[in-house]
């Protein structure tokens, strides 16, 4: 144990009782990685949250169910395909993956939960998931948690993940995580996966509360194009193996554990709007002084995601009129004489109007990978705070 | 009079008793035309409807007030700079382009209106204004129409007018519209401005009314990219200068007139969404079947706003999955189970699962300049209809 890893560092280190597999089981045209395989040795608490889509995949609908159980043993992933759109066929599919890999693995079928993400509409190629799950067992490691962080990608460039240590009371636990995500990122979750590990011992329902603040306060504030998916999915497993006792709020190791996950999954999520499809930029859009939260973060998202913002910052172009134009659409209430905006600290926008900054200081304050946008409404105590990302050519080019 | 004009055609006729110019001042750097005067020589009924944003440029918070007096001698127009977020000092500059017409024209100042697009943030060059609405009234003349529908236009690649006649009564009167309007448009209004003209003689609540009416049909039903603007502007006036009776509804003439409008206005908000910034195709997104007209309005600007459904169908890829995407998150009532939607009549879904068509066909479908999507909830009576255009990578080079 480095003191580095205390602190966390961008690498999967499953933590104790784990194993992983990533590999290239057919389903992609392109031949890379596509399936990942995630296993608990011991019985594992687990929690999920999931998209808020209406229309959602297959694998949401089992996992959703599944979840009651509360328990897991392994967690089958591919990408390439989403398995949503599929109807009941789609969801015989799922089912058929999650027993294919139980009777592999010699686990109850109720404890293995699916993932899938990719293009919708299109039914899972059956005979390459069963080749795809046999392999995948073949070589499961402790070591293999890189692979699977590549198979689970699909127009990401590069893989998402994250490990930190604490302290769980006399032992030292572990927190890892692995996500993919670029586009259709949104609100409430995005096509977007993320497996977060634990060898700490918690209790289902704590998990899951814990779990849905971590997720509201890292990938439910970012965004990338507007667009929520089918299958967004975030699961949680701790397995205890990490020995000790069991966490609980206001017990000791409780809140080094909170810390770690919460400080992981904002990670994740900043990684994932910094890989954005075709983006160059990220910005941290902070509202204060709204009536509310809830208009504070109208706010936020309006200018998060307006086209015309996020075109104009890939240009450079810090355009802060674009800005105000999104504030006074964003259904929120303002006084346009009370707006005030600052680019990194410079002052662009001041009492509804142009600030005391030159156009090209505000060029050069955006032209970093990560700028601030700091709008403050003078009307109470509302706060936000969203993640974007610019829109830029490539992203048309990638989605075309 | 020849029977085409009966039904209308694509140039501005200006109706009895108004006269228009259109001159560059040199407002924008370009050297373009940048300020149009449209003149009525008889005092005018005038209705109007505005950005629904709260942050509204000058000549809108100023025609909004000046609308109260319900009579219009004269509009005044410049593009190039939005006067938004400017302030008092903006609130000045529109005051004096107005009382600058007013003198020149020995009109009431407050029976003039006044619109401005283009920049956010910049103040009006009041030098440039003044020397242009010289010019203006100068050359203001019955055939000066055209040269105002390119004075008005910012981004947009050409200009949007059509003229209709319509009896009112036993004489012809006759409706012309000019409109210009390429991004920034989304729900209510946007960077648009239109002026509607007619020579017959209508009452200002009535006129109010059926224009609200007109626009909620057609510049409410447009989007390009989701983003509403400071500083969208729709005028009618009504100056009465082809004689007979004061049209009301009930009376004869009426209907002929509101006939006319609404194509007018629908045919002109068609035009805007063609020229989109970048588009390249229009698509018609029709929703029956909701819970409610709400429902499928939420429906129809889901889609018709997805950025991944734009994006997609700049590459002629249907690809209703992502449609389906935008259906299930749009906050209406849907059952994935029931949602059916066919593309130019070809079914892509059928029960929220693929449709016997294949992706070739929807391909070739959707090449057209203008193609349908029909999507059918199965779940009520709720209708709506929405207008939008793809996205490509010439949309994001044009705002960078």
């Amino acid at each position: 144990m480095t003191t580095t890893m205390r602190e966390g560092r961008e690498e999967v280190v499953l933590p104790s009782g784990f194993r992983a597999a990533g590999v290239a089981a057919g389903i992609k045209p392109s031949g890379s990685r596509d399936m990942a395989l995630i296993v608990s040795d011991v019985p594992s608490s687990i929690a999920g949250v999931f998209t808020t889509n209406r229309i959602c995949a297959a694998p949401v609908k089992l996992d959703r169910e599944r979840l009651r159980h509360g328990i897991a043993r392994a967690v089958v992933v591919n990408s390439g395909v989403a398995n949503a759109c599929t109807g009941e066929p789609g969801l015989r599919d799922a089912r058929r993956t999650a027993s294919l890999a139980a009777r592999r693995l010699g686990v109850p079928e109720q404890e293995v939960f699916v993932c899938s993400t990719g293009r919708i509409g299109t039914r899972l190629p059956m005979e390459a998931v069963e080749r795809g799950i046999e392999s995948l067992v073949a070589s499961l490691s402790d070591k293999g948690g890189e692979e699977a962080a590549l198979a689970i990608m699909t127009t990401d460039t590069r893989p998402k993940r994250w490990t930190a240590e604490f302290s769980a009371g006399r032992r030292v636990a572990r927190v890892t995580g692995l996500a993919k995500g670029a586009g259709m990122i949104e609100p409430n979750m995005a096509t977007m996966l993320c497996f977060l590990l634990t060898d700490a011992a918690i209790e289902r329902v704590a998990l899951q509360r814990v779990l849905k603040e971590a997720a509201d306060q890292s990938f439910n504030r970012i965004t990338v194009d507007g667009d929520r998916s089918t299958n967004d999915t975030v699961l949680l497993l701790a397995n205890g193996a990490a020995g000790g006792p069991v966490l609980r709020p206001g017990r000791p190791g409780w809140n080094a554990f909170e810390d770690m996950l919460f400080d992981t999954t904002l990670r994740l999520a900043r990684m994932i709007v910094g890989d954005g499809e075709g983006a160059t930029r990220v910005a941290v859009i902070r509202v204060r002084g709204a009536r509310s939260d809830r208009d504070a973060d109208l706010v936020a998202r309006a200018v998060a995601n307006s086209l015309l913002v996020k075109t104009a910052w890939a240009g450079s172009d810090a355009n802060w009129g674009r800005v105000m134009d999104a504030v006074g659409y964003s259904g929120a209430h303002v006084i346009e004489s009370k707006v005030d905006v600052d680019f990194e600290g410079l002052p662009a926008v001041r009492r509804g109007m142009a600030g005391s900054v030159t156009d090209a200081s505000l060029r050069a304050a955006i032209a970093k990978p990560e700028f601030s946008v700091d709008i403050r409404l003078h009307l109470g105590r509302g706060e936000a705070t969203v993640y974007t990302c610019n829109i830029t050519e490539e992203y048309v080019r990638i989605n075309m």
